[in-house]
């Protein structure tokens, strides 16, 4: 299968903290985040994110990272979310400059993805959004956003720029929270390479059948670009290891994968709060690939013809028997 | 105010059932849901739904009681959700017929609501959609409801299409869930007289910001055709008194109506399970009126300076001093 | 395992409707609906609903059906939700008759089960409860709850009194919502034939691990004394079959019922709005025997040591090999 | 009104982080925080936190600075949650010496509270409870909450433990959770001096009315010790400023605790994560004291009469015009 390719955001190998609790577990290097990628099983690619592990001035030595450990950069995701300077928005902050520095962000990530061969930017704009009513011009700051993307945009053509979706956190109200709402600024940015990222916990979050969502980028000129995997309780964004809470829907994940021919890679964004790190990555690329052979063992056909007929029994049926004999 | 003119889904004076209780209260003929109506303070205008209280064959009588009660129609809802033919699904039927139909009995609403003076249906077809995974061919059926809606709206382009959303119920997941989703959808429709009705109870359930929601609309060249009006706890559809549960955001709202010039009516869609149904209504008239002073008395220009600085604080001072002093 | 008998709330074989239509299927007699549960694999019991199938005047009526259809009566569920005068409550009533109404039905019911056997009648007092804020003296209330279920329980100590919980519908709140709640009104009302019925959707909308819930009750004084079995997306009681959403969590609920000794029935209780009902019953039942399996070739013991290790990874591996090799 | 006095727990004028960005504002020394609880108008009380603000060997200094700034010490709250020891849980830790320690770290500010002249510890121990399933021994693990609570209750009597319940955050799980669930921990604890917090945000995001929680706190021989305040959007521990989305479930909350009797205070719990933190706290008890004056007017009598009635829309004319006119 094309999509059986994983990477990490890397700093799931790193620390983690939550408000109240400043380090569940141990910081670590830049480069000892790529020897535990590099360590696990079945992780060919890495995410980066902005600030955290790459700026322009360490560009060269992501290079040699990325070369040393045998790691495909997969994205750079631009930090518009973890500086201060960001915590009132970004592309839609109501102060001129710090829009100008989230698009000049961007253009310099995109320009170290490139040099990085990277095709690849994932933009996670969380702190545009509002917290309270009235607290927001949502006309304006909608069309600041949709500009301030356009302008990232046209930097460059040869780096894609996928737009990731998250109802709320950091803000309780982000503008780009569903699948639909995004595709929407996406087609009103009006560029071919510009698309959407699927982060399946932010799409379970939204009340999203997360194989839905898929179709939907795809019906809709091939704007699912990027995937990032998880799980958790619907209710938020808990960040649990791929298939920990739902297995039969994570199944019609990957029949749709397939489905629409998405070829890119699977790549995890899990926050392993009390969890050993690699195990909780490892234990993620075992569920994904269990779950892949239940969907090759059926085979394409035989469900695309289960889910025309819609007789919701019969497709139980279908997956029980395929997982459970 | 031009938006100071208040609707009522004429159903909401007759009897309510649920799953488990088939009467809260008694029966009514149409005759006496619209003495009801026009006994109500403050009412102008009725929405009447497909084969509930019009068809084809008693537009006739439908006029004269719209005449003889002074009451303007304001939508019609074709009935795409309360008879069994529709049970799984309309425009997203598996059965061509049943597709057929939903396109057929949409057009003869139209006919319907031009006959009576009345430009407006507005389609809520609550059973398209599905209940489980791996039970629907999302492309295909989407594909249907694109191609139905389509030929509804080339039918006649003097009555617009309104498409009301919500995410769930009766299906698990509706196709058009979300004011994003249903936006995508009008714009794939591709003809000016096709726009969205924002329901404020629908909105909730979605966790949308409702004032948000009628924004994005507006701004994408003035698709807000139509309001219904109610309140909840926000995870269901609770069709409670307006005001019962959401002031400060009901205040958002009405500065928002008035921000984007909306100039329909605010249509009440309520459940009044176990009230005296009049009462219900009136009361949400009521909730709506002074509000309204509210919004008035602070001006929308001091709003939108104050929204535009973005300091919650400020914000809850000017929405708490113009309410409680 | 003690607890591989199924039983089934025999409404699940007749019609289904909603608040918007009236039939998703066809109507069937009580005969009818014997000969369904009958005719399905796998069942051995059979609860009944107060007024839909039995009253005080068919008690030798519906003995027959079970003798004549080999089926044992598993549970009596008084009607306190589908009749005009429990709309607005039945134990917490407003209006005194109507409260003195629902402890006699119940103990009509309670007379009615032992006649026919049975030594369990689960009171769901959906009713019991209020939709809107400043509706209801929650102490007052209270206090009649309490009282009503007493003196109920008072009747006769030969039949137990199970407490079915679930937060919403059809109130908005109901007083009996969570498992905590729902037992401190049995340890409240005082009496060892008091206890509590699990419904597995109502504890996934209470966002209950209802593993937990049932190790709750079980601690309590073996205070679990039934189970409701379906599933959901957790956000409402979506009433679908057994795993067809969760998976995971029905092995730790499996392997929790072994845990505690529960020996009682599986009773499912769907909503098969849009499935063919033996189908749909016949399917949870396959899913639930599949899902023992698993549990049983791991065993409780090495079960048991990994939960008190508390490595999630660990946990995770455990039940995906035993589920997918 | 007895319950017209407003504290804060002191950390609300401080830095706050969320896991991506460790600062939006300053930090402030504790002397700093101090003074700003002290010009805050309307403040007379605070709530410390162990580690953060108070430790065994800062008690005199926390005692000066009380003095100097002339606030009462209204709880300390043990840091059961903060500290990397105690991020697998404390009083339910899987570790013998990590519970022994949560038990050493209360006792510890049990003492330090008297010797400050208050009695109330607040417990909020966040980090008890699970992640995922098959991850907690449930019986186990409870039998280890009421044992060390139990342990710390015996300690001293002239000190009152109150159990602050959350359903999650830091979890996906916490043990307690919701009100009912809290209340059966006290009563299994089985000491008078133990009692329960109500926070209205985590009674919210339960689905609680949050007046019927303190009913049935009260009426549970009044063990109601202790309100922390502030507003979400009922989904998540938002952390807002008091009023800013729900305005009537506030009134009905105030009436609720004059009718039990409350006279503890009412102490601020927000996480103004991108206001000014002293103008967040300010508004916050503006509100409070907005939606006081509503109540008073309204009169407890005619309330108690208006609820008993228990019609929604004559609740709903009482309230709106109470407050609008």
């Amino acid at each position: 299968m094309a999509h059986d390719k994983y990477a990490v955001i890397i700093s799931n190998f790193g620390n983690r903290s939550d408000r109240f609790l400043s380090g569940y577990g141990e910081d670590r290097t830049l480069t000892q985040l790529f020897a535990a990628a590099q360590k696990t099983a079945g992780l060919s690619g890495v995410e980066l994110v902005g600030t955290w592990h790459i700026t322009e001035r360490n560009v060269a030595e992501v290079g040699r990272l990325l070369r040393d450990h045998n790691l495909q950069l997969v994205s750079i995701i631009p930090d518009h979310f973890a500086t201060q300077v960001y915590g009132r928005g970004a592309f839609t902050s109501k102060d001129t400059q710090v829009r100008a520095r989230a698009v000049a962000d961007t253009k310099a990530m995109m320009d170290a993805a490139a040099e990085l061969g990277c095709d690849l930017v994932s933009v996670w704009n969380g702190q545009d959004g509002y917290d309270y009513p009235f607290q927001a011009d949502y006309i304006q700051e909608r069309d600041w956003l949709v500009d301030g993307l356009r302008e990232c945009a046209r930097h460059r053509s040869d780096v894609r720029l996928s737009l990731e979706y998250k109802m709320k956190e950091p803000r309780t109200h982000c503008y780009l929270g569903t699948v639909a709402g995004t595709l929407l600024v996406a087609q009103e940015v009006g560029l071919p390479h510009v698309g959407v990222t699927v982060d399946i916990g932010h799409a379970l979050l939204a009340y999203e059948d997360v194989a839905e969502s898929i179709a939907i980028l795809s019906r809709a000129g091939n704007k699912l670009f990027h995937m990032h995997l998880n799980d958790n309780y619907r209710l938020w964004d808990d960040d649990m290891i791929v298939g920990s809470v739902h297995t039969i829907e994570y199944l019609e994940i990957l029949y749709w994968l397939d489905r629409v021919g998405y070829d890119g890679y699977l790549s995890l964004d899990q926050y392993p709060y009390r969890e050993q790190p690699e195990e909780a990555i490892a234990e993620s690329i075992a569920w994904l690939r269990a779950l892949r052979r239940v969907v090759d063992r059926l085979g394409s056909d035989r469900i695309t013809e289960v889910i025309r007929r819609g007789n919701a029994a019969e497709a139980q049926r279908l997956v029980r028997t395929a997982m459970l004999g």
